[in-house]
């Protein structure tokens, strides 16, 4: 599984493409973006108060109160109409401009108006106090967002106090996902015949592919048959930037998959030691990575997710994990939400093999939700999921563990 | 600050509506969804092998097999042309319907050809084995997904798989978005008069109201002057669910707003012991939840991240915190990412008073990044924040915290 992750790199990047700032939340920059000029532009006082200059308050104190002479005030969004003087005060609003001559600000609560044009003043400022400087938000061509991290909140705040309207992002990876096999039949079909099941794949892969910043793309039904396969594989190839097929669940559908996606081009590995997740297949043809995930609805959620999720965002040119990502890989999304809990009971696991076990989570105690892995409702009764990783022969009862919560 | 959490409470919820299956995901089921009719509907092999009835295998093993004759193969999505019967067997394919008379399925590692129209079994079954019954994943009635927690991938998968293409839930919150302020211009305004600064906050606010499910809209810069407030207000009203108002920056446009708040209805509170983000205001407006945040952008993501995230969630219909949220509510969205990380510093902090620190992360190192809290540069460099409680005094350099990383 490791091996799997940090061995399968496609080179594929969507390219980029302007997008206006109310719909770039979880965009992904193609390049950096700097501030066009300084940010926020003019010195600006940080409290409500009385711009000074910084030397006439020196030595002032509660038992010997300075005195400055009040010549005016600063209104919000409005140039000073006053300079400020030796001797003299402005007042002035949170946010204002900094009048020429002064270079702090005292907080109101330090002064008193003791007649009508003189303020009192009982603690002295510094230089600078009560002011953010003209390019303290931002320098003129300082990097104002990083290309590679999605954008948060802030950072389209940030944009906009810069005026920037648009921002150039990778375009979203466009993910076909094909759903294989002779039983299975559209959501929509009302009654279904004896030995029929209805594609509850397609439409839960499209959830985490969107969710990843990925626009699915239904690919449609294929019967289980190489030539109808590879027919849809080929059709799909032009327009995605990523093909998910969830594959046949039987061992004979699997290996036409294998051959089909082998002959249209290279498979990085068919199989990988996780479970469930097993017959998982790692590909790519023409330059479009392909995973073949496993026939049963559940291991083929819980594959994409550990292993498609990432490529999405990979592909969508993020490179940026602020803080490592959980796998040690540079490269990949935020971490998922996670607590902590205790193991309900013993969780036995093979040496050399990844397990994914669904828990449910109450009061800081996991417990294991198990079940056939043909089984939906073991994903839908989980709140989560616990990772045994290769090294480890299994967990004890009574453990603590990271538990990633499903959202 | 717990106080508020815990007693602010608004009545409002946005009414149910139905949303077709694709385009569910995180939408909040307005009820419980029940399954139409049983699922998978058939008895299904959950193994390649052969259907048998499990008394025939009883006492073999490799040194003494058993031998059935094959009467036919069951194919994938059809119904089974054939019957089991004593001492006979039928092939299947992982996910075929169990044909009448089997009981069980011989995983196909376990089972050898001798000759045509024969199966040697090595190893015993028992009845159900290899099996999963009609109504093992979902019994008729059964409730598929509860109300009140946002769907997830698996949970449409599931609805998917019973035939159901659309689901009510509660419609997205309107959450109207005012910014206040004389020194206030649209983001787009190229160039700048001195004093005057570019809505920054309004943006970042749509952003977060979108990713907790809310739909946003932006009710424009309403100058600092009472009854233009008041008639924005009053026009925000009846199209809102909730109402965000990012408040001027200065004591006096602050307390114009709570003027006008109160007006129009009932003040929860006004002054919360947060930093950033005390004069931060909690209303109600002829039933709709009002906040007035902080005037500078920095604080006003800050609170409304903490204060006005879980309410958008609340009046959406989300009452099902899976795991119990951190804050110990019982209603609330999933929880945020988080990752342990060790201060590289002492954070001091007033007892009594929440503090909200922003840090970077690297290498499991949490680096507090100050600035006056007018700089949205602060957010912008930040990955997370770390919560000071209340009760604290401080943080000391080397203590593990919860880092709750931005997304």
């Amino acid at each position: 599984m490791a091996e799997a992750l940090a061995g399968f790199r496609p080179a594929r990047r969507t390219p980029a493409e302007p997008v206006p700032l109310d719909r770039a939340l979880h965009r992904v920059p193609a390049e950096p973006v700097t501030a066009p000029h300084a940010l926020p532009g003019f010195a600006r006082s940080t409290v409500d108060g009385y711009a000074v200059r910084a030397a006439d308050t020196y030595g002032v104190s509660e038992g010997l109160p300075g005195y400055l002479e009040v010549t005016g005030a600063v209104l919000m969004g409005a140039e000073p109409a006053v300079t400020v003087g030796p001797g003299t005060a402005v007042s002035m609003p949170t946010g204002g401009v900094l009048p020429p001559g002064a270079d702090a600000v005292v907080m109101i609560e330090y002064t008193q108006q003791v007649m009508p044009g003189t303020v009192e003043v009982v603690r002295p400022v510094a230089p600078g106090e009560g002011v953010v400087r003209a390019d303290e938000d931002a320098a003129p061509g300082a990097e104002l967002v990083p290309a590679g991290r999605p954008l948060r909140a802030q950072d389209l705040a940030m944009l906009a106090a810069a005026g920037l309207t648009s921002v150039s992002v990778h375009a979203r990876p466009r993910v076909t996902v094909l759903s294989t096999g002779d039983e299975v039949v559209p959501p929509e079909t009302a009654a279904l015949r004896p030995g029929q099941v209805r594609d509850a794949t397609a439409v839960a892969l499209a959830a985490m592919v969107t969710q990843a910043g990925g626009a699915p793309a239904y690919g449609g039904i294929v019967p289980d048959d190489p030539s109808a396969l590879e027919a849809a594989l080929r059709g799909a190839l032009p327009a995605s930037d990523l093909i998910v097929i969830s594959a046949g669940s039987s061992v004979g559908a699997r290996d036409e998959t294998a051959g089909v996606v082998g002959r249209l081009g290279t498979i990085w590995c068919h199989g990988i030691a996780i479970k469930p997740g097993k017959p998982t297949l790692l590909a790519e043809c023409g330059g479009v990575p392909v995973i073949g995930l496993p026939g049963n609805p559940r291991s083929a959620l819980v594959v994409f997710r550990l292993l498609g999720v990432p490529l999405v965002h990979v592909v969508g040119g993020c490179t940026a994990s602020p803080t490592g990502s959980p796998t040690g890989s540079p490269a990949g999304p935020p971490p998922e939400p996670t607590v902590r809990a205790r193991l309900a009971r013993d969780l036995p696991s093979a040496a050399g093999r990844l397990d994914v076990v669904q828990v449910r989570v109450r009061d800081g105690v996991a417990t294991p939700v198990f079940g056939p892995s043909a089984l939906l409702s073991v994903l839908t009764a989980a709140d989560g999921y616990v990772i045994i990783p290769e090294e480890a022969t299994g967990l004890d009862a009574g453990t603590e563990v990271d538990v990633t919560i499903y959202r």
